[in-house]
C-alpha cells in the first residue's frame, strides 16, 4: 500500500502527532480490535478443513457489523479468484429481499451462519425463525455470538457449533475476528493472507514506518478541520471496491458520529462511498463546484492483472477517439483517476489524498481495512468521543419493541 | 403517493412560493423533462413489438444519466415482478467489471444499446469498441444520441437503428425519454404505466393539488436552510430502492453542486442514499448523535403485496423475541422505519418529511422520479444555480485527453 496526502500538516502538530500515537498505543491494551491481525485461527482452519463437501453455499444472517466487512472482502475477490462456495447475506427484513435469496438457495446444499454479537437482533433472529421453522435440523447452522449471550445458550441446547467473538471486539471492527473469517474460510478465501496484510500496516504504523506519518497527519488534518469538511468521501476506480465503500460507511459513520466526551457537542464527519468512472458522471460535480465541504481519498488498484485492451478499430466520424486505441483498460482506468485528481488539486480548497493497492487479493483488502480501522480510531481520539460505542440506535429499538408489544396484545 | 413534511415553513414564504411556482412554470417551455409524461411513444412501442424474438438480453452500454435512470427502474421492479428479457448495464472502464458482466451474455442472443447523449463518452466508446471489434453485424447495436452527433453519423453509416433525444433533456433527467423507456420497454416494462404515475405527480403539483404545497414547502424549507443542513438523506425502506437511491443521488449531486448564477459562491447539498433497516446498523448513529448538518426523507411502501409471516415458533432463551411471532415482515419494515421517525422526531433539530408509495410497480417509480425531478428543480431555482448543467466535470475530461494524445505519441 502507498499512501500520498496532498494536503499540508503544519510543523506544529508534531507535539499532538507524539501524544496521539501515545494514547492509541495505550488504547491497543483494552480494545481487542488491535490484537486481531496476530490471533490463532486454527479453529478456523480447523473446522473448515472437516466441513461437509456437499455444502456449496453459505449464507449469512446478520446486519451491520455482523454482515458488512465479509461481503466487502468478498465482492472484493469474487470476480478476480477462483473462489469455492458461494456467499449470501440476509440482512434486511423487506419480504421481497428474503423470498429473492432463499429462490436461490438449495437448503440441503446451503450452510447457515447466525451471526449477532448480542445475540438477540430483530432482523436476524427474525429471519431465523422463518428458516428454522421447516428446518430445525441443527445440522444446518452455525452460530457466531458473545460468550453467553441467549443466543449462545439457544444454540448449546440445540447442539450446533458456537463461535464466540473475542472481547472488546466490536461489531463493525470485527471483520478480521471469526465474524469475518468464518464465512469467508468456508468460501476458499486466503485469511492467513487477509491477517498477512493488517499485520503489515499495524506493523508499519506501531513500528513507525511509512504509515506513522502518513495516517497521523492525516487524522490530525480531519479532526482540525472537521468543522469545515464535514464529508469525507473515498472514491475507488474498481467497481469491486463497492462493498468496501459500504463498510467503511458503517465504520465511519457510527465511530465518530457522537456527542462530544466533554461537550456533549453532536460532531462526526460523514462517510460517502463513491466509484469511478462511474461517479464522475454523477457525485463529482459536486465535488468540483459545491460547498467545500469534502475531503477526498481517492483509491487506485496498481496492477488488475487483467490484460484487456480497447482495440485499434477506427469508427467513421469518431475518428476523434482513436487515441483510445490500445490502451489497456487497467491503464484507462487509472488515467481517469489521475486525470480528476489534478483537475481537483486545480482548485487550491479540496483536500485531496491517495492510496493505491498492490492488486485484487486478500493481503490488499486486510491491509486496506486495517488502514481504515486505525484511521477511525485516531481521528475519533482527536475529535474527543467514544469511537467504540452507538448509543444512538437504542431509542429506535425501544420503540420497536413498544410497538411489537403492542400490536401483540392487539392480536392475542 | 402520499407525503408529510414533519417540519414547519413560516407561513411569510407564501409570497416566496407563489413567485417560485411561477418562475418553474415559465420553465416547461424551455426545458424539456417537464413534458415527458405527456409524450408520443409508438415510436418505441413499434420497435418493441417487431423486435427479435431470440434475443434474451438487452445490454446498455452507457454511464451515468444514460443508465443511472433504467438500472433504478429496473431494479426497483426487477424482484417484484415477472419480467421479460434481462438487462444489464456496462458503465464501467474497469476491466474486471467488463470481463463479468461479457462472461454472462451469449452475444448471439444480446442486443447492445449504446446511449450516449453527446455521442463521444469516453467510457461508453471504449467498451463499444472492444464489443464492436469481434462483432462488427450492425443487427447487434441500437443507438440513442443526440440528432447529429457523430454517434448518429456513424449510426447511419453501418445502418443501424437510431432514437433521438427530446430537446432540452439533460442526461440525468432522462429517465422518462427514449434513454429509459427503450431499454425498459424491451424487458417488459409497462411503460406506459410508467409514465402515467409521472403525469399524475405533474397534474397534482401543477394543477394545485395535494402536491403543490408539499414540494413548495420542502424546497423552501431546503433552500433556506441549506448552509446549516448540507447533507440530504433518502432512508428508502425497501432493497427494491437501493439503485432508486444511486440515480436520486446524479440527478440531486450534479443538479445543486454548482457555483451560484449571481455570486459565483460554492453551494449545494449532499445526496446520501440509505436503505433501512439494513443502515440502521450504519448510518443512523450518525443521524441521531453526529452533527446537525442532515435532513432526512423517509421512504416507505405502503403495500408490499407479500404475506410472509415470522413463524410463531419459541426459541429457548430467546422467548423475549417472541414479540415478533406472527408478524408479518412487510409490517415489521415499515414499523422498523416508523419507529426510528418517531425517535429523530424527539430530538427536535432534524427536518424529517416521509413519502409513501403505494405499490412496488411502475406508477409508483415513474411518479416518485418525476416528484424528486421536480423538488430537484425548485430547490435550484431558489439557491440560484443553473440546475441543467454540469460545467465541473469538463476539466478532468480534457486532462484525460491529454494524456491519452500523450501516451499515444509515445507508442507509435
Amino acid at each position: 500500500m502507498k499512501t500520498t496526502n496532498f494536503f499540508d500538516t503544519p510543523t506544529s502538530y508534531n507535539d499532538i502527532k507524539a501524544s496521539l500515537f501515545s494514547s492509541i498505543e495505550k488504547e491497543t491494551s483494552s480494545i481487542g480490535y488491535y490484537a486481531l491481525p496476530d490471533q490463532d485461527i486454527s479453529e478456523i482452519i480447523d473446522f473448515v478443513d472437516g466441513f461437509d463437501d456437499s455444502i456449496e453455499n453459505i449464507a449469512v444472517l446478520g446486519i451491520g457489523g455482523s454482515s458488512l466487512g465479509a461481503k466487502a472482502i468478498y465482492e472484493f475477490l469474487k470476480p478476480a479468484k477462483e473462489l469455492g462456495r458461494k456467499l449470501f447475506f440476509f440482512e434486511s427484513t423487506d419480504p421481497i429481499n428474503i423470498a429473492e435469496i432463499l429462490k436461490q438457495l438449495d437448503i440441503d446444499k446451503t450452510h447457515f451462519l447466525i451471526i449477532s454479537k448480542s445475540g438477540n437482533t430483530v432482523e436476524t433472529i427474525s429471519i431465523f425463525k422463518y428458516i428454522f421453522a421447516p428446518s430445525p435440523d441443527k445440522k444446518h447452522y452455525t452460530f457466531v455470538t458473545d460468550k453467553g449471550s441467549n443466543l449462545d445458550k439457544f444454540a448449546d441446547q440445540l447442539g450446533s457449533k458456537t463461535f464466540y467473538l473475542p472481547d472488546n471486539v466490536g461489531g463493525r471492527f470485527s471483520v478480521l475476528s471469526v465474524v469475518g473469517l468464518l464465512p469467508l474460510a468456508l468460501c476458499g478465501v486466503d485469511i492467513r493472507a487477509l491477517l498477512e496484510g493488517a499485520k503489515e500496516v499495524k506493523t508499519s504504523f506501531f513500528g513507525e514506518g511509512h504509515l506513522y506519518d502518513s495516517l497521523l497527519e492525516k487524522s490530525v488534518y480531519y479532526a482540525k478541520n472537521h468543522i469545515q469538511y464535514n464529508n469525507n468521501c473515498i472514491f475507488a476506480y474498481s467497481d469491486t471496491l463497492k462493498y468496501f465503500t459500504e463498510w467503511y460507511v458503517q465504520l465511519w459513520g457510527e465511530s465518530l458520529g457522537k456527542e462530544q466526551r466533554n461537550s456533549a457537542f453532536n460532531v462526526g464527519v460523514t462517510p460517502i462511498g463513491l466509484i469511478g468512472p462511474k461517479d464522475q458522471h454523477s457525485f463529482l460535480q459536486l465535488i468540483m463546484e459545491g460547498t467545500r465541504d469534502k475531503s477526498v481519498t481517492f483509491i487506485k488498484v496498481n496492477n488488475f492483472e487483467h490484460e484487456m485492451y480497447i482495440p485499434p478499430v477506427t469508427l467513421p466520424f469518431l475518428e476523434s477517439l482513436d487515441i483510445l486505441n490500445n490502451v489497456p483498460f487497467h491503464e484507462l482506468i487509472n488515467m481517469q483517476c489521475d486525470s480528476v485528481i489534478e483537475s481537483l488539486k486545480d482548485k487550491n480548497d479540496i483536500p485531496l489524498d491517495e492510496i493505491v493497492i498492490d492488486q485484487i487479493n486478500e493481503e490488499s483488502i486486510g491491509g486496506l481495512m486495517y488502514y481504515y480501522e486505525l484511521l477511525t480510531s485516531l481521528v475519533g481520539e482527536l475529535i474527543d468521543v467514544n469511537t467504540y460505542d452507538q448509543p444512538g440506535v437504542e431509542a429506535g429499538k425501544i420503540i420497536l419493541k413498544e410497538k411489537l408489544n403492542a400490536r401483540d396484545n392487539n392480536l392475542f
